[in-house]
């Protein structure tokens, strides 16, 4: 048999369905005898870190909120903002991801798309207005920008008031994670997500090693200085590492952030470690294993793409081989993807609810 | 004999010093005949990466700029402002030493001294001042603050104008360095200051495990930053780390930021590395070697401390012991603490030539 589902929350619906998709491989011989039992005698068969289903529960917790914070504050709405320059394929299914989350929780959330011909003052100029509006709780950018001039994303990013950047990409809030000041500023979406997930399975990380593959400002970095600040021992690698399966093989914690599908062999993985993986790629390929497996697991992060026949979405990490070897492997997608959709929301909720709480300074100091 | 030295840049005053010192311990039996040989036949006997020596380079060359943005800019003199609240004896050294540095080059150091009683707001109407100051090019608030009334230091260092920040303590600034843009804020000066070190012993960064033990906001955090930007695969230790001599033996570059006295065995460091020690205690001690080395190595970073009979400054790695296994040592003191100086005047020429540019931009726009 398989390895028995421990919680019922971690590994609930897609887990589930991924159980008895199995058993149909093993009952109809979809695979070879060897592979079919290799599946189903190994104790060393990761379990299902499903963020479909964690952020299910994050969005449930948080829509209780939105309704606690509306009866507290007269009504009050946190609402969202997303600012989106072109028309990038990819950018509008995520915006859509965004929209739908933000309406399961009952927020407000408004789409203001520009022409790609936007110039850097115009959009700095929408930007200013926004955080001006105090009725706007949330801006955040949709990157990358979808335009025909050159516009400088560090200017963009840095123009969104730090009270209002619920991506947590101005540099004022950056900072305020490198140096482990956790509290006052916003955590970066994606970042945040893979250390709930890792929270969630149960897994100690103070005192782990941690190996984080890729650097990037949007996740790799950040991700880093999140566990590390959580006490783990990390080891940052990426393009210029040497010996990466001899660094992979010491990680009790491995979160990969590169964009390369299958860079990391399963059996460089750590017997028991816990994977993460942030990596999301379209690659061509009929295999019908995978593209039921998505249709399962894109409850909250669809992508028109992958139902395309012949295309499927795979992630940075070898997720069959490295399974054998996890104690909990984050599924591609459903993992990241939807974890992260669920931080924005917590983030937008957590700028109103500062909001009110400066509203209510005010209204003391007025007070006295 | 000794290990030659290869690099007069490198192991010049210093070097010599101590080499004749150590003949002098030989020739006169101070140490055992086993201790002597044993210094005298290795061959893995590190050379000396001083600080003192390297930072006098950095000054003669910025004095040469200084000059010349004189010339070029009618009599225009970079101005520093150094705002220290209290009197600690060990601000009061550090003030000292970065005031006679400031003298060195050629620029103003204003020392701006307020009493221990100072308030938060009276201490950020001070620092509004000098940001609005045109004639002031970097700001900094001498930390820890010696005060009775409670003070934000993170709302102390964010208030300081980013362009002004010549610590790069500025969360914007830190945010910048997180994230890989090197370029347009402020490095913090001890970090970048343990770069130069590795960078002009000829090391080759790109590619090697550098290991830092330490996560300080002003130390541990921006030197794991810093080397990750330059390409080398990085492990952040603390003191949740397990195995630390096991981290300590892969380091091909080895940076300890704790301020622990003699943490690091000699044993640990990999044969060949690098090893920069940013940690400076004074420990109670009557050992002749130390003091004298002391002297010969405190040209620019002289602490009176050190020169109590009975006390002695030490790092936070056995030098005697790890040099005899790296190639590369930063002594203490003499090591870090007169490139963190060196990297601060550095910063503050920067913020005079960035002004400048600034000037120079605006009275184009003006022309047109």
């Amino acid at each position: 048999m398989l390895s028995c589902c421990q919680s019922r929350v971690l590994v609930g619906y897609a887990e589930r369905r991924l159980r008895c998709y199995y058993k149909q491989i093993i009952h109809g011989n979809k695979f070879s005898s060897q592979s079919s039992a290799s599946l189903v005698e190994t104790k060393e068969y990761g379990k299902l870190l499903s963020g479909s289903d964690i952020a299910k529960e994050i969005l449930l917790t948080l829509s209780q909120e939105v309704n606690k914070l509306k009866v507290q504050h007269s009504g009050l709405t946190p609402q969202l903002a997303i600012v989106q320059v072109g028309a990038r394929e990819d950018s509008n299914v995520y915006v859509k991801m965004k929209l739908k989350a933000a309406k399961t929780i009952g927020i407000i959330a408004k789409h203001i798309v520009l022409p790609s011909s936007t110039n850097e003052i115009e959009l700095l100029g929408i930007l200013s207005h926004l955080n001006l509006d105090p009725h706007v709780h949330g801006v955040i950018v949709q990157m990358p920008l979808d335009c025909v001039n050159s516009i400088n994303s560090s200017l963009i990013t840095d123009t969104v008031f730090p009270n209002k950047d619920v991506d947590g990409l101005n540099s004022r809030n950056q900072g305020k994670v490198a140096v482990g000041d956790l509290a006052t500023g916003f955590l970066p979406c994606t970042p945040s997500g893979c250390l709930e997930l890792v929270k969630r399975s149960g897994t100690q990380i103070e005192g782990s090693h941690t190996v984080i593959i890729g650097r990037s400002r949007i996740v790799g970095t950040p991700v880093s200085e999140l566990f590390k600040w959580h006490n783990a021992t990390v080891t940052t690698c990426h393009s210029k590492t040497k010996n990466l399966d001899e660094i992979v093989a010491n990680a009790d914690i491995l979160v990969v952030a590169i964009g390369q599908p299958n860079l990391i062999k399963g059996e460089w993985v750590k017997k028991g470690a816990v994977v993460i993986d942030c990596g999301i790629t379209s690659i061509p390929g009929n295999t019908i294993f995978p593209v039921l497996l998505v249709s399962w697991l894109t409850e909250i992060h669809p992508s028109d793409a992958t139902r395309k026949s012949g295309s499927r979405l795979v992630g940075d990490v070898d997720f069959e081989q490295a399974r054998m070897r996890a104690s909990w492997i984050t599924p591609v997608p459903g993992g990241v993807g939807p974890m992260t959709v669920a931080m924005l929301m917590k983030n937008i909720v957590m700028a109103a609810v500062k909001a009110t709480r400066t509203l209510d300074e005010n209204s003391v100091r007025r007070a006295y």
